[in-house]
């Protein structure tokens, strides 16, 4: 159900792929998820690597938006559900959803 | 082991308190978590609510440190072994560190 909140939200994914580490298949990956920083509303992307033992990912994206309606419009854009259904389903292995409400 | 990287590392935790919500002893905790901000070497730090339905924390922290050496003194800091020890470990029900290699 959409939410009609103000906050700023960040919205992270921690994730593992199927792919070798250092493959080009990880690279292809990386390179595409990238692309989902041109979506609009999407702001301060990083795509940044999972360094802590204390877990099982390998990588993490990053990204805020201004509010809810925005994050929504996000998680519905052509662009965004084509990467989900084009690459996402089928190269990620394991993944967690964190997000937060930012302070202004 | 320690490393000698001089990667920026973000270091994030999402947990969830034994406290009920909304509660006098979550504000206390909330009040205590953030004086880790206070510690040498830590930036950027932020502490929010979580709000995303697909995990169970209620929120997170997170902060930065310019190399590993700076996150290894700030986990021997007195005051956060004091933290861990007396607030971290009894009240909290659940957690999950995630760190990340910033890029620069």
């Amino acid at each position: 159900m959409a939410q009609t909140g103000t906050t700023r939200i960040r919205h992270t994914v921690a994730f593992k792929l199927k792919h070798p580490k250092g493959s080009s298949e990880e690279k292809d990956f990386l390179i595409a998820i990238n692309k989902l920083a041109d979506i609009p509303g999407v702001e301060k992307f990083e795509c940044m690597r999972q360094v802590s033992k204390k877990n099982k990912y390998e990588f993490g994206v990053s990204m805020e938006f201004a509010n809810q309606k925005a994050y929504d419009k996000y998680n519905t854009h052509p662009d965004h559900t084509a990467f989900v259904q084009n690459r996402w389903l089928k190269e990620v292995e394991d993944f967690l959803e964190i997000d937060y409400e930012v302070l202004k």
